[in-house]
């Protein structure tokens, strides 16, 4: 028998003490051994919990107790959840998150700590809730080079475009919506303005690719200026917008950012509507592959972080090998590098568009409003001709094979 | 260094020939360790190839000799493979494959004899091509209790039926250009009639639930059956027709099956065009997983062999405990068990279709036939029905969340 200790008893964390409690017979099965939870970490009461017996206040409980193996954090952030995190590999502990923040701000020397320890240290559940990323990236690709990996990577921004695509919903309409149903959080800055999906890409760049690559490094655009007319503009091009996390092997450097792309209709990515999250590896032997499922909530997240725990059981003595090398903002290059078409909607006149950017396609008109799609270029090139006087109300990039 | 031998060196095998080569940097990153090519057994002569020093024609050398610790079988067929199988087992060595027959009809003998013997039997390959299946079932949903998993398994029949709906095509002369393209074999029979994929549904399904499912239990219908008009009335009814294998709990039974069905627009699997496939996996805490890519081809398919290698390194030590009972017919149910809307397409008169069936969706009409989709139902009450007086042309599950 295996025990576990659980870090937090919010969403996440009471959604791995269930699943462990439901499927407990497959798990035992696929795990070759029972696993109980110890301990539940918390600083609240739960009264009337069923696992009330199990709450304890203090992690030296957890760290001084030879008979936890493996803690599983649930608490968020990077700061409380760093310092248990630091302090459950240095007892010699295997340690499983949700956190994404945590992996993508000091996965690296995590990974280290956990390779000098000889013990795992598995996230599964840090990016794209209960869909199988990392290990399908760290393993089943692993014949590949991976030159690219792009992917809708927060299922509140997704909601909301989906929405407003619709409904013809405004953003603020749709974000209301959102908080309402409980898909978009009061202060909804780290969704909207792309942070959450910021912290995601670095994580499966940093996989995808060997070396760290911090938020620091990743610019980030959110969704707060798609319109419900780019969305319609968008939608007579044959495209759908989409908020994307993308990482692009350039030589040996990498491009990454997030921002809103128009994604086209033969794009699978583009039917993953509402809090669906979707990722894009693309591999030189594999090809795409695409993966698509629910990008976070209570059980999903659960599933994907249970199913770490199993893994961490059957390599209790052979750690599992992921790994990255550090990284520093030299192994990054601008996206501004990156060739596209783009998309644009402004007021300019369409014989001032054409006259500055030779060949376009226009989307359907609308009153007061122009809105095109450009030739393959760079991002640099195309703000060097919107400097010559074309005012762009709308610029995104249209995600495609170049 | 590790030493592999590669049986076959038709399409799949100089594909993980060229993989190993290709992409030697990552895969001895990966592994920790190079991976070398020792042998490559094959009847054929290739004069001038730059492996010719490779080849062997005695399977025995392989056999014998200490060095190779993984053999990687790319023959085909279960019957010399078979041997070659269960040979390379015994003498302790790790197999990988991606033949889906030998796996489909000797999967737990080999999973038997690999956990006998302590090494590692993988066969990533044999289901979905360069797709994570396998893995993602077996491990990233492994704290789950699956209930249904279903796909679009064969790439050959996806493309004939995907150009069908594109341009209007009869299926004879969408088969014919499939075969002019290379897409599909001089005899076609395997894939139209629905045995490959009947081949992939057993070994998901009995990695999804334990026991295994022998094609022999399992009733497949190909889509020789299926019409443009077909199509047509599907798309005015908001699908898309597609040949999925599905497998479903049904209490403590499998229902397990091939088919054409109707897939709604809203599906992921609906937008999966071409020679790509796709594979819906639904757990119980997960909820749907999606998981897209192609689902043939030599580089794919070697993509997911060499990742098989690579993981077989890793696990040199320690089995990778991939493993399900054996099942007989008693643990199965027939199909007609489980209740879905069904299309149908008949020359009864309306009148009569809604006086046996009650409410009905009707497609838009065509002259001289009807088309429409039932009230939810199982096959055996649909069938009931139908020998009242109506004549099926067509009969398809409309494949849906009953």
């Amino acid at each position: 028998m295996i025990e576990v200790a659980v870090l937090g008893f919010g969403v996440v964390g009471s959604g791995i003490v269930e699943v462990l409690d439901k499927n407990s017979a497959e798990i035992t099965r696929n795990a070759g051994q029972e696993i109980r939870v110890k301990y539940i970490l918390d600083m609240r009461d739960f009264p009337g919990s069923p696992y009330e017996r199990l709450l304890v206040k203090d992690f030296g409980i957890i760290e001084r107790d030879p008979g936890v193996s493996i803690v599983v954090e649930a608490i968020g952030g990077a700061g409380q959840a760093f310092d248990f995190a630091r302090r459950t590999l240095s007892a010699g502990k295997s340690l499983v998150t949700s956190n994404k923040e945590l992996v993508a701000e000091r996965g690296y020397e995590l990974l280290q700590l956990a390779g000098e320890k000889g013990v795992n240290f598995l996230f599964e559940a840090a990016v794209g809730g209960g869909i199988p990323v990392i290990r399908p990236v760290a393993q089943c690709l692993s014949a590949n080079k991976i030159s690219e990996i792009y992917g809708i990577l927060n299922g509140t921004t997704n909601y909301i475009l989906s929405e407003m695509e619709k409904n013809g919903a405004e953003f603020s309409a749709a974000l209301a919506d959102a908080q309402k149903k409980g898909y978009a959080e009061q202060d909804p800055t780290a969704d909207i303005e792309g942070t959450d999906a910021c912290r995601k890409i670095c994580i499966l760049s940093s996989l995808a690719f060997g070396k760290h690559i911090y938020p620091d490094f990743v610019p980030a655009e959110g969704i707060t200026g798609v319109t419900r007319d780019d969305m319609q503009f968008a939608g007579s091009l044959g495209y759908r917008i989409k908020l994307l996390g993308r990482a692009r092997a350039v030589q040996d450097k990498i491009a990454a950012y997030v921002a809103p792309h128009l994604v086209s209709f033969d794009n699978i990515l583009s039917g993953v509507s509402g809090v669906t999250n979707g990722v894009t590896v693309r591999g030189n032997a594999s090809g795409d592959i695409v993966l698509v499922g629910a990008g976070a909530g209570k059980l999903p997240t659960a599933s994907a972080a249970v199913a770490d725990v199993i893994d961490a059981v059957k390599h209790m003595y052979a750690k599992k090998q992921i790994s990255w090398q550090n990284g520093d903002k030299s192994d990054t290059v601008a996206p501004s590098v990156l060739e596209s078409s783009w998309y644009i909607r402004t007021n300019a006149e369409r014989s001032k568009i054409e006259r500055e950017f030779g060949e376009v396609v226009f989307a359907e008109s609308a009153p007061g409003a122009t809105a095109f799609k450009t030739a393959v270029m760079s991002g640099k090139k195309v703000n060097d001709i919107l400097a010559r006087g074309i005012n762009a109300l709308s610029l995104f990039r249209v995600m495609g094979d170049y």
